[in-house]
């Protein structure tokens, strides 16, 4: 057997939970590095830029720069970039998502008239104006495209509403129903980190803590998929579960042993 | 046969188009009223209260007091007043909902250990942080409610959101389902115009612009449905509708003349 030579690793539940770091996670990491191998970290999150990221990940003890997170933010900039460069945008999203959008030589606009692309995130400054903007310019024909699928998101004491609210009050109302979600579990996020890693899918893993995004994501893109106990999955479901991961590690800490053993 | 002892009168396109009252609304309705006829005003709009409706229909040169106009709000207020008097409630839903919910005696809560009914509600002041208590709330076991069902609003210059939007937002990000909808075509609003009239529904007719709402309506409560022409229904569309009226008129104008030829 061959180790995989590239990591996607997910990260809420993986690498670390909120604001604490997955103990062993920046040990496991470096260790990983240091035999060569290329990681980057997965966020479906568009709340934080990557430039965030990275800072928050270097904070916890594992240096990374903005070129090694991806998140549905930059995933979408991507996609919109190949197909419609230089578009007429409306996001239902918050600054870090319009940021990554104009970085991207998008233009941002609120006249329905106006608007080629309806995207719908997670988005905490979500009101009933954004959500008449994006009605209308979906009724006059705006494609509708989401960031992440989330119906919610984990905070510190329990979960909130995440974009898939937004793109239900979109639907619900305009009668048109949204045409892409890029994020995980889509694999568009796969093709952009598979892309930053510049290795093919059956040389990487995808490591991650949700069986319906990281683990569905990673085994039909052809990633070994590696999941980990540290987030919102359980042993005992494994079992159950339709599509089932490679491999399961308690914790992130475990991967330089598995990475070792598939070296073999 | 014998003409309707009441008439159950759908107000936006049927008695008047926003501002403007439907040519000869006025002279039809004083002509009934003229032959012992009662009517009620029917409207599944949250957005105004009672006392706004009658004034309207006052200035618009129809008579109106507040106790004959029945919208979704004062079915909602009646609907739980019967199944959880006093509860705590929390409303998605503009001032004039919540000022019918606390005339009604319940209380509303910002609280989700304390809320008992969630409602949606048509709110153009719908925001993320309604959208979460609301959702909290429906976490923790909360009933969930809607006044209206309706996609979107006719305005001047086209359409906007309606409560549609309000109830699949809840519905992706909770995880739960509406449990009822009391406005049209719901059996609730029948049944409270019913109790307001003091008239059985075979001798009751409804008149209203919309076959889904008001033509449905009245025919599975036993009234006789009677669609005018003046709102959003076409003669055309009529053949193809799988519920359809008793009778068709070009508008209200022509309501007396039915009456007339049913008491023949």
């Amino acid at each position: 057997m061959v180790a995989p030579a590239g990591y996607l690793l997910d990260l809420d539940g993986t690498v670390y939970l909120g604001e604490r770091l997955i103990p062993g996670a920046d040990r496991a990491i470096a260790e990983l590095r240091s035999r060569g191998r290329r990681v980057v970290f997965l966020s479906n999150k568009p709340l934080q830029s990557r430039a965030d990221y990275a800072e928050k990940l270097t904070r916890l003890g594992i240096p990374a720069t903005e070129d090694e997170v991806i998140n549905s933010s930059y995933v979408l900039a991507r996609y919109l970039s190949q197909r419609a460069p230089g578009a007429t945008i409306y996001a239902i999203g918050e600054a870090p998502l319009l940021a990554e959008l104009r970085n991207a030589g998008f233009t941002i606009s609120e006249d329905p008239e106006k608007i080629e692309y309806v995207i719908a995130a997670f988005d905490r400054t979500f009101d009933y104006h954004k959500l008449n903007v994006g009605f209308q310019a979906l009724r006059r024909g705006a494609h509708f495209i989401a960031t992440n699928p989330d119906r919610t998101c984990p905070v510190e004491d329990g979960e909130i509403p995440d974009a898939a609210g937004v793109i239900a009050a979109l639907e619900a109302t305009s009668g048109r129903k949204v045409e892409k979600i890029v994020g995980k579990p889509s694999h568009h996020t796969v093709e952009v980190a598979l892309e930053r890693l510049g290795l093919p899918a059956d040389s990487c893993a995808m490591v991650g803590d949700r069986l319906e995004t990281d683990i569905v994501m990673g085994k039909s893109a052809g990633l070994t998929a590696i999941l980990t106990l540290t987030g919102v999955t359980a042993r005992e479901a494994v079992s159950e579960a339709s599509v089932k991961p490679d491999y399961v590690i308690a914790s992130i800490a475990e991967l330089p042993g598995l990475d070792a053993d598939l070296d073999g």
